[in-house]
């Protein structure tokens, strides 16, 4: 299939070199490619230039993010940071109409302080907008009515989900939610080729409040385990 | 040990029968005891008048809620419902001043409508209040500073807490958080006594923020498996 990953943060890369891995044709998106490829340092989270992950994926095209989106053939993965995301997503509303998009981002408060100045909250406690009455996940379906939108892969760090066999042999659980049902029957079959076996349907879209709000959660039990700044775990639905 | 428990409904029902069963002495706090012993007909969820209750479990004892925190002797498990928690607890923090109390409410916005009478969110999508950027956990932890506040069992339906091998052979995890270890630690040994074998410290206090916000992925989770008044699943950590 020919996929969109949109983004070249870490999580996205996650998916790049594994959607490629599986002989996808993966087209990445970004602000301003020519920026990106200009970067020569790491970020402030310590994540190599793209140029470097290019360098080391042969065959992945850089694109803008309309560019990407116009070409896939319907699969986009939004791997655009949840500040930034329903703005982004908007300006290319017509690249991505008709097509399904798996949106895996939490809306973080950014909260740089001296101690923590990167923009996603490891160890410290998230902050979320919106949240508890709206999701991301909402907010980007009501602005690409045109889209399907299926939130899914955001209850476990990107590396993980990719590689759901690191954890515990693969037997844990990956959610997806949406109001599309063969939007989310192409999410769960791409997690299948990702090697999830326990794959639960939450239900409409509604259900992503839950996914996003879960990341205070996830930062807890990363904490609870002591991990600083990632967290190489999974969470099992017992029934 | 001499244990009490605040609260007549469900979920603290659980809790009675359980402790009562261990050979605890069983303290039950409720706001006015003769008005609780005079009901005779189901609540509108549906839970059989509390009298019945007592009646299947002769030598427990009905008391107002400071009668009871006082009758413990170091160990309450609050079961006050999170809208009235705070200040049903403030009334008698002489009587908990020095003690554990181990807190699993949820601070649910109540939504009365015609479809869903009942107090509780299960059918519906559920909203807090605090959220995000505080806790009921805090919130009581500030209005009882002499009291050592636990976080747990929040994330899981207490039929289920205390009866952990009813899901999955009881191969799933329990949370605690609190500011005093020795708190968590008793906490810990009451889940321990209930049955549990993976009792993960996520750390301080503030990390009840995290398991009262899984109630809206504890809601979805139960949608997602077909149940509409009640959840008998538990989560896992796989690491």
């Amino acid at each position: 299939m020919k996929i969109a990953v949109l983004g070249t943060g870490g999580g996205a890369r996650a998916h790049i070199a594994k959607l490629a891995e599986l002989g996808h044709e993966v087209h990445v998106g970004t602000r301003d490619p020519e920026a990106t490829l200009a970067r020569t340092e790491p970020d402030m989270m310590g994540t190599p230039p793209f140029k470097e992950f290019l360098a080391e994926h042969p065959g992945i095209e850089l694109h803008s993010f309309g560019d990407a989106a116009a070409a896939s053939d319907g699969l986009v993965i939004n791997g655009i940071d949840g500040h930034n995301a329903v703005k982004a997503l908007s300006v290319i509303a017509d690249q991505l109409a008709g097509k399904t998009l798996i949106d895996y981002a939490v809306p973080f408060v950014y909260q740089h302080t001296p101690e923590h100045p990167w923009p996603t909250p490891w160890g410290i406690m998230p902050k979320l907008d919106p949240c508890d009455s709206d999701s991301l996940g909402e907010q980007i379906q009501r602005a690409l009515p045109r889209t399907k939108v299926v939130k899914s892969f955001v209850t476990q760090e990107q590396t993980t989900v990719v590689n759901p066999a690191s954890v515990g042999a693969g037997d844990h659980t990956m959610f997806v939610a949406g109001d599309d049902t063969g939007a989310k029957q192409q999410a769960t079959e791409l997690l299948r080729s990702y090697g999830w076996t326990d794959i639960l349907d939450l239900g409409p879209l509604v259900c992503a409040r839950g996914m996003e709000m879960y990341a205070h959660m996830h930062s807890a039990i990363g904490f609870g385990l002591g991990h600083q700044f990632g967290g190489h775990f999974g969470i099992k639905v017992v029934r």
